[in-house]
């Protein structure tokens, strides 16, 4: 007997080795847009869940924002009750607030399914993203040049959010789509190029593909799992050395944070300005890097002026944050 | 009285910074192709070395790759000597072995630069790289998605290699060459679509710029500097672990690598691969992910054979690699 094609194959793994760690009584919810990717995935977790022993159900968000969009979600309801997945939940959500016309239906997405996993406790949701996504959010954080943190991408598991496909390129996964049966419905702001991940999708990437060589999009995802590491280990290891350097009045002994490398070090200052005010979007390396001549290079300086009315001082051999 | 023009007082301050804290019987060395960045820098350096005391001298390589590169090499000493360096040398390399012909001429300039190091101890080389060569450096260790190191770019300090103008922009540099009344010579090959560094240059960065935003060349720059400092970090931290996972008689205690950040693990678990016989450039991420898993997720799994027939195998709670 035959087995599904690869592509389907290599989805439904993804998805049974997303799966086999849940509690059985867990409640899965896929989030789904209606577009190939994530459509394949709630074709694949319909699949899995039952085998399982696992209850899989799907959410797919209205944004409201194209003309049609409460008919288009209807009939992606269809399609998922028609794959098995039962609840199916279509929730109508408000785009407004900060963060671009983008950002600001992510947060709404991202209310729903908390809301909806809250709602069903204990469930997770399955997000839909594949390594090109991952290679396009690295290349968005790379642009704001702010370390390890801003190239990790997203994480494979964070709290009850899941992305079984993260290893899974786009082609395979929209192969998968169209294996299965199922009709996508391409969100037209993935094409419009006044959206920041459109322009890298179409125009940074491919350029990248063809002037680096073939395999960048896999090698910044590879980054991507390489530098998360690097940053929750490297955070673990600053808030050791937090606690060792905090004083009992208040302030950082300076003579402890001298002998930590200086990756800690930076890290430290970096938390300990935030928590005395600073913006953290305000803070930049640079002023880390004064501060931290605070500590290595000492030399009697005044103090010095960061973001959000926050002054760093050294004063007694300690060094202080205050408003 | 007015001062240089502000291009000129840039590169004369970034290389004073960098000359300040040599011992006063120090050479400096500036390597110069010709091109407006060294030569800018020769320029600098010839200016602020004699009001600190020290002695500056050139070194220019000739490559022979191109008709007429002798003469060349002698116009670029020529104006070398004018600026007032001493000693002024030409070397000539032949161009050959692994890495193309990038990656040849690179280490032929090096092993010469080296040399000239050597034979006037103790000496310093200042090499011209400026932050647009940082970012096309980032760019290209993007491509191979392996980590921290291969995105930390090249050193402000590497041994007695020193780079005093990382942090200023090529533009800045160029208008300082200029307003200096140096007559830069372009290497073609920077020009040349075949290398891999030209095409990051005239095409992937400007369409980087133009799709994620102006100032990408500069974050990239930023993220190399934070990058080297965490890889730093983890290599010391990893190296501790190590120390204290490794058995008497050999082999890494799985019980002391487990309790420690996946970042460290898989750095130990890497390089001691490495140690056994790995080819550094055959073992991947997934490689390692498999012999961590020995570690982290032990179901008594056979051994893992690895590129250069090394095997890893978990034997009485050691992780053991042997060929």
């Amino acid at each position: 007997m035959s087995g599904p094609p690869p592509a389907v194959a290599a989805v439904r793994s993804a998805v049974r080795r997303c799966l086999v760690p849940l509690p059985a009584d867990t409640t899965v919810l896929v989030a789904c847009s209606g577009g190939a990717d994530s459509l394949a995935l709630a074709g694949a977790t319909a699949f899995e869940a039952p085998r399982l022993g696992l209850r899989a159900g799907a959410v797919t968000v209205d944004h409201g924002l194209q003309e049609g969009s409460a008919e288009r979600a209807g009939k992606v309801a269809a399609t998922l009750t028609g794959l098995g997945l039962e609840p199916v939940v279509v929730r109508t959500v408000e785009v407004t607030g900060p963060g671009g016309p983008e950002g600001a239906a992510r947060t709404a997405r991202h209310t729903v399914l908390a809301e909806e996993i809250a709602a069903r406790s204990p469930a997770v949701a399955l997000l839909g993203h594949t390594l090109d996504d991952q290679a396009e959010t690295v290349l968005l954080g790379l642009a704001r040049g702010s370390g390890a943190r801003s190239l990790a991408g997203m994480a494979p598991r964070n709290g009850p959010l899941l992305r079984p496909m993260l290893d899974l390129d786009r082609g395979t996964v929209r192969a998968a789509c169209g294996l299965m049966g199922l009709e996508p419905w391409e969100d037209p702001h993935n094409e419009d190029p006044r959206f920041a991940r459109s322009r890298v999708r179409h125009e940074s990437l491919p350029t990248l593909e063809r002037t680096l060589g073939p395999g960048v999009t896999a090698a910044l995802a590879r980054t991507a799992a390489l530098l998360r590491a690097d940053a929750e280990a490297l955070d673990v290891l600053a808030a050791d050395l937090h606690a060792e350097a905090e004083a009992d009045g208040g302030g950082l002994r300076a003579a402890v944070l001298a002998e930590a490398p200086e990756a800690l070090r930076t890290r430290v200052l970096r938390r300990t300005a935030i928590d005395a005010g600073c913006p953290a979007g305000a803070l930049t390396a640079r002023h880390v890097r004064e501060v931290d001549r605070l500590v290595v290079d000492w030399r009697g300086q005044s103090h010095i002026d960061l973001p959000g009315g926050v002054r760093a001082r050294r004063v007694a051999g300690l060094i202080r944050f205050d408003r």
